[in-house]
């Protein structure tokens, strides 16, 4: 690791933090999610990851009674239980990545996706000089830190790290992205639109919707709101 | 069809309306399920299904990159694609049907839930003669139609169909759920439990968040506001 840098431009109103694994294809994103989610569980993190995939998929086992339902043309299959939860849907269009995070992903300390380059969130591309002869080329100023198994260009002089070298790594997202993300503890969305909030705004909706829902039975103390509003 | 009644009991604070199938194992609620879907899809209506599960489960195809993701240990892993998205997440106890409907199933205009046979929500039992000698013994208020191959006891006269009549189960949940189903445009869920609102109070929170989100920028038309506080 070669430098440390301010955290990167990140929109504010997400929550959790989000960063890109990006490079060309085969280039072991994968591989990679695979050895640093359990490192970064090991240091504690609740680890989220989303993975864009531009055709249609089936992520269900053929057979299945919720498998059957979503072929039968269920919009919405969930399979819940006292461990986990699956869901498939169907979506008219394409979701951007702070609608996902908004929806799915309250709960977790950092968010890592595969792919997504076009994407505003900070990114960390991935090279394997035995897959590739060449890197990405088009970086912009969302690229923070390059993973290689050889040395590469790195014009902006931006961390770079071996792709084997999994705890620098690890140790890199959680201070860039983990510590120093600014704790939210207030999201809106509006028409499927993350709102940025200052802190005044974000007090007053907090304290005037927290004042409100306590003013309810049994809602003394509401730990976790969530409205949802639709203006017809 | 015997018999209309008047819409059962169901939690009127729930949006959209649930309506869970029952019966013992292999009675055939799944081959229903496959039957009716598409029945309630023809005729216009977007249907949600949700399926309990009492052990740990896996929902994705092995090797894919999201079911490696989760393999290495991630809390929360989404595949997102334009025509649909699928999640699988880790949960720490099993979460109520009010959790799931407010979380995941905004969007379509009924749920059909398979078990769930102790939950408040009115229930439709199917039964197959070839696969049991008697039907569940323990019937109560919220069982609210019965759908069987033969005659059974229908000690309580309600609304009971041959088991290949689709087009009259479906003209039956669409009547009694979906027609009937009260407009909610407001949901609000405290610590995970979705509190009934008067209309009173339905019209105060949904006036004052609307009119405190109109004036932030980028806001001036809501259709649909999601608020997401934490009290910690």
């Amino acid at each position: 690791m070669k430098k440390k840098q301010d955290p990167p431009c990140m929109p504010a109103e997400i929550l959790p933090p989000v960063v890109s694994l990006v490079g060309k294809p085969d280039s072991g994103k994968t591989t990679l999610l695979e050895k640093l989610i359990p490192e970064l569980k090991h240091q504690g993190y609740k680890v989220g990851t989303i993975k864009h995939h531009v055709h249609e998929f089936e992520m269900d086992k053929p057979g299945k009674d919720t498998w059957r339902h979503k072929q039968a043309g269920a919009n919405t299959v969930v399979l819940s239980s006292p461990t986990g939860i699956g869901l498939v849907r169907d979506t008219k269009k394409d979701s951007t990545i702070e609608e996902l995070v908004a929806r799915y992903f309250h709960d977790v300390d950092i968010i890592i996706t595969e792919g997504y380059k076009r994407a505003p969130m900070p990114k960390i591309e991935v090279f394997r000089s035995t897959a590739h002869k060449t890197p990405l080329e088009d970086r912009d100023e969302t690229w923070v830190a390059l993973i290689s198994d050889v040395e590469m260009p790195n014009e902006k002089n931006i961390p770079i790290f071996k792709i084997d070298n999994i705890p620098d790594i690890a140790s890199f997202l959680i201070e860039q992205f983990i510590t120093l993300a600014p704790k939210q503890n207030i999201t809106l969305l509006v028409n499927g639109k993350s709102i940025p909030l200052n802190s005044f705004v974000k007090n007053f909706i907090k304290h005037t919707v927290t004042g409100m829902t306590t003013s309810l039975k049994g809602c003394e103390k509401p730990k976790k709101i969530i409205i949802t509003i639709r203006n017809d």
